[in-house]
């Protein structure tokens, strides 16, 4: 892990981008008869996601993976559907467009990763970090590795953090009425 | 945490409003394919809310979430379904409105929250618990945080309490063979 | 928990009753949107309760929940679907009807509950064996509290100490083909 | 365990075998109300078999149980489905079936298995691995038993030493993009 302190770096970041399997989830997946691959999600992650969208902050999902779950999971959250990329075979291309999209230069993005597939989008990301558990190639080379596991709430310990040093994180009752 | 010690508001509380996720759930979420989000509960804290139910303390289940999942589990348990609150936007109002239905006041009300959703609620409730990994902006406010997390006891924690020192907790067997 | 040595009863178990929620589970259920609920189940303790069938121990599961994924776990693994008592509100009568069926007396036949209902099956057992994770009040009273929590290998631990001290545990894998 | 240094055989493997329940998963098994069990799986196992598809080493999974689950989510990660050997009532004919279709002797195919049924195998498979939390039988004969617990990293574990050591294991990102 680099040696500079990676709090200077959250204040410039303006949208997130999140891998799931090993992220968003502790890893596991629950396989149904029907070849259907289900995952189990977060709620205090997911009050995070909502504060993102209410606050106008982009976030993009890409992952490997594909299910109708992990659709309905974010967008239920305000994630806008085409920000979500599944079956991402080179991760790398679908962060740009996430970026060209949104007008944002990667440096203005957090990206969090747990597995080699993740390693070539954490080392162009504005801020890279990792759960406590992700592999050892990807700790090596993240920015903050979160003392949060996937799943158990590594995405809101990355944006709690960012909406804070940038005055966005708010405990206002009227505007948590908002959220959900 | 408030200084003072908790116990002495135990004896006050006639009624008990509990959040869903991260309390009587760890935090995880099934997402299934068709959409719906799937909650996973606990057989110890379903003990004692069929005591709530059978000693004739009213529950109120309070949630930004919304499945029936959530109605079937809690009114199998006793809890009458005029006092499951989904979709929750604003929590006090709907605290409020249990309280109201029952001729209860705020201060005879246990409430157990684990997010900053739960805070404006927390404020005004009798006694205010968090589970042992509430964030820590709701660990700041309450009257007790307990020892378990929630999903893992957490409301079976605090009903025991309650109910041993009003002398409702019995372990006559004469009364468990009603609870089911 | 008393202070004599439990082992010596394990000579005289010759059959097995299970609480099923909290310990051939670790309390966890699963509420579905359509109201059933679901129990996730453990396949060393699978693998213990084949061999009980295969050696001819009787095993009754007494539980007050009731679920079709309950029957068809314990038939798959070689439960007789009359000693799977279902919705049993005093559970006394159900171990006993057990017994009677069986030709058993109740210190013949080793018990594993994890909370208060389960009290008065604990106390006419032969053998009273708590998960690691019981209520206080299950502990103080069970000859055994295993190591292992509920869903985790407590029913394994248990089998596999009766049928070693009466030579009936076995590495042979002629036998184990037959298992399954 | 035996006392020599298990790295020495990482070199002559060229296939593997694996169990799935407390191998593949962490033995954990849902009873659903239809009566199929289903399994839950790990992210980064799924990584490391993918890379094993890619790289041409034959992988067999070798299992008691069966479920349409196990068989969608190993063809998922490229294992061929003539390699999923379910209902295995005595796993070393199946396993030496797995060897002599792939033209493989048993010691160059590593196993990983938990449980007794496994011990067949363990004792004839040219590296025999138990996860953390095999049953003592099985750890006291394994080559190697790993830190990583069943369905928590074991299958990882397992594929990327012996891949490492064989220089087929690989950060390319162009290799990457191929896996999914």
């Amino acid at each position: 892990m680099p040696n500079y302190n990676y709090k200077v770096r959250l204040h410039s970041i303006r949208a997130f981008a999140f891998d799931v399997d090993g992220v968003m989830t502790d890893g596991t997946i629950i396989s149904m008869p029907d070849g259907e691959l289900v995952r189990i999600f977060n709620s205090k992650d997911g009050f995070a996601l909502r504060m993102c969208s209410m606050k106008g902050y982009p976030v993009a999902i890409i992952t490997g993976g594909t299910s109708d779950g992990i659709v309905s999971r974010f967008t239920g959250l305000g994630v806008d559907k085409a920000d979500i990329y599944q079956k991402s075979r080179d991760k790398r291309p679908d962060f740009m467009d996430f970026c060209d999209r949104h007008g944002l230069r990667p440096g203005e993005v957090a990206y969090a990763g747990d597995d080699i597939p993740d390693i070539p989008v954490l080392r162009i990301a504005g801020l890279s970090v990792a759960p406590a558990d992700a592999v050892p190639e990807v700790k090596d080379i993240c920015d903050y590795v979160s003392l949060f596991p996937g799943g158990k709430g590594l995405a809101r310990d990355l944006i709690e953090q960012v909406l804070k040093v940038r005055g966005d994180w708010t405990l206002d009752t009227e505007v948590y009425s908002k959220l959900f």
